[in-house]
């Protein structure tokens, strides 16, 4: 039972109220300018872009408050991805893969939200591919920014830990059970203590060293068991690669994954043919020399091509 | 039955109408002037310049003219690469071990044929450590650059494709089963089609993942069965490495060999005892920064280092 | 039985005289300015700085003089590391956990003797992490840079071929089954006569790809068997990683351990329970661009965050 996707859909999160740098809200325009639809077309895929969730409205309208435990932004970054949630559900609706490019990393609150209410028993299973948990509640947070919460608010253990929007939005969508992670490395002591209680299946750097990245991958997949009804969301922080591979973003931490082991876990992504929205987040071209952002952007296409086309090659 | 050899020869192939970047003709001369031949001495090796198969006739006689399939200099690099054959066959009568420095990797045209002619039975097998398949035929090529063809030009199978000079130069001296790919990662369709239609043994950087570079290594090894009446010529091209070890190269592509994987490539072909003839092509001192320059020429200075002293070290 | 330490006591050897380059005596002050005690603090780690061990005196009173075998500053490099003894002697003995801040890696001279003084019965196990054997003896040795030199100061077997102080001063410590290495890449032929000759454990770059970095870190624990009674004492030159993940250093060596690498081996030393001290030698931050020397202070970092706190995590 592979999916059969129609088309790519691609929406453009140009977000950045989750973190403090603005240049991220730029990495959809600079992933696209580089060429990635073109590249995406030469191999026979059929494209479409759904154009960009903009932050203007917003910006008129939001004030800066905090939320409750000290969300910074709380409202601006909820209502955003409710937007953004919409958009996301149209394309896989619409029988396309959807590709969410960040923007920061809050945006997974929208495109998993999205992602799950478009499909049948509003289910999803979750690849988190991050140096980074990204599992802080407000309370639990110390910087307040909320690129390093998206996961609790879709966990329904953590539901009562995490605030939201009047209307309740957004409604948990998954268990402990449902996300696994990839790539660890820089994770708080309350966000392990939130993994461990959940008992949550994570990689960090040191077990992908030990058990080698295949083994990795394969145990991942045994445990989220992606399926027709719950189909597979792959959140990638380009952070999750070492910054000597993918330097411009906002929290880089040595000692990453290879580009070649980021491929390998896309690759296999594909390949289990339950792939159904990914996000490809936090490239901030305005971090770093002209050479950075030069190599952050060939690593991106290059993940992009092989989530995607299932292809390697030069950009 | 290890072959000895009296002498390491250099032969410098200073050519660049493979493709259309100039600064590769000066490759020989930066990996030189960065002291080649003087550390290869420290190791007690006789080392014999046989200096520089030059353009300046070409480019006062040849047309810019293309091949009938659309070969961009097509008779230039054809005549090119006959003297050169030439030269590589005199170092190896010689019993030198012919180390050829290019060059855009066209030059393995001749210097293959020049291999081969040099051997009793006209016979060789290749090991081909590169970024590409390098098999195109005028016909199946795009861009009409001869250094993605050396390949198509040594194979009878493929020898009805393949335009030569008027005296039928090159003569094909091998089978698809005579030589075997590491590092490939941009690989058109067509080529493709080439190496399966052929049943070559190609190992893609997704196999030295999955698999490891000394089985892979094993694997070509046990398939070529390099032997005294059938010796073994290396065909290097500094683009199998990552860019992130010598980027300055003219088709880089992301997500290749790390310098100790090529390192334990050569090692393991010195340590065959069946080496006879090794081209180290695509340095261009004219891409990148200084840096960029310096790291290649570096990386490169290992490979050759290993290769034919046994040795790891600095430079 | 783990050691317990009542705090980490680090002394700066801000020392240059064991090698030509001045920056190097600048390596500690970089790298405490770079934030290292505040952040082992936030693991509520105790930490005590020791000071700093200066050339000044030496500067005033030391002659240039070469040692009877050539050995560069000769006088100066033996007073300097009886000095640095003493402090290291005094950290273990007030049951810190010594780190010393290098300098060049002639300072292991003085670490690792004041480390032997302060056991019981002088006794103490050593892993040496590096690119180098720095084995050498004054007769040896082509340069005449001490920095190449400390191991040969504390091994019996060498004994007769070490000049020494008047007072005989350093005593060897331990033969050559109290020493192992990771990470050679750049040993001269006598040096590697002496661990022949020894008996030495030794794992070069080679057999760290062969074996893998987790079976290299077994045999040497299993070989060396550090205990209460006889301690670990780890030196770790930055060059042992690859000049990709830290450049800055004196005598860089390409293909070397990558910096997960090198954290799986310092956190592999920690869990032994028995590490009592440790070098962190020839970071030198006049070399390289300003990006370069970065990469170089995060790498360090990385290394004894690890090594110290157990744990990964960003600068
Ligand atoms: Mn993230
Ligand atoms: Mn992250
Ligand atoms: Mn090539
Ligand atoms: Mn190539
Ligand atoms: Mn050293
Ligand atoms: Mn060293």
């Amino acid at each position: 039972g592979r999916l059969k996707h129609s088309h790519i859909g691609i929406v453009s999160a140009a977000f950045n109220k989750g973190q403090r740098r603005n240049g991220v809200k730029d990495g959809p325009t600079v992933i696209k300018e580089a060429g990635l639809i073109k590249r995406l077309q030469e191999f026979d895929l059929k494209v479409i872009d759904y154009g960009t969730v903009s932050m203007e409205k917003l910006e008129r309208n939001s004030s800066l408050q905090l939320g409750p435990d000290g969300e910074r932004h709380h409202d601006a970054v909820l209502a955003y991805n409710r937007e953004l949630a919409s958009l996301v559900r149209k394309v896989i609706q619409e029988n396309g893969l959807c590709l969410t490019l960040g923007g920061d990393h809050s945006i997974a609150i929208g495109t998993i939200n999205g992602h799950a209410q478009a499909n049948p028993d509003h289910q999803v299973v979750v690849l988190w591919v991050d140096a980074h948990a990204d599992i802080n509640t407000g309370g639990s947070s110390a910087s307040g920014n909320m690129h390093g919460m998206p996961v609790s608010h879709h966990l329904r253990e953590l539901a009562k830990d995490v605030n939201r929007l009047p209307e309740s939005w957004p409604t948990p969508c998954m268990s402990g059970n449902h996300i696994a992670y990839i790539g660890l490395r820089d994770v708080e002591d309350c966000e392990q203590k939130f993994l461990d209680d959940l008992g949550i299946l994570a990689f960090s750097m040191k077990e992908v060293e030990k058990l080698g990245i295949f083994e990795v991958i394969n145990q991942c997949f045994k445990h989220l068991q992606p399926s027709t009804d719950r189909p597979l969301h792959l959140s990638f922080d380009i952070d999750a690669l070492d910054p000597l591979e993918a330097p411009s973003t906002g929290t880089p931490v040595r000692g990453g994954l290879s580009l070649r082991e980021g491929v390998s876990i896309v690759e296999a992504v594909r390949e289990t043919g339950f792939l159904k929205a990914m996000d490809l987040v936090e490239v901030n071209p305005e971090l770093g020399s002209e050479k950075d952002v030069k190599l952050t952007l060939q690593a991106t296409k290059t993940i992009l091509l092989a989530a995607l086309a299932g292809r390697r090659g030069a950009f």
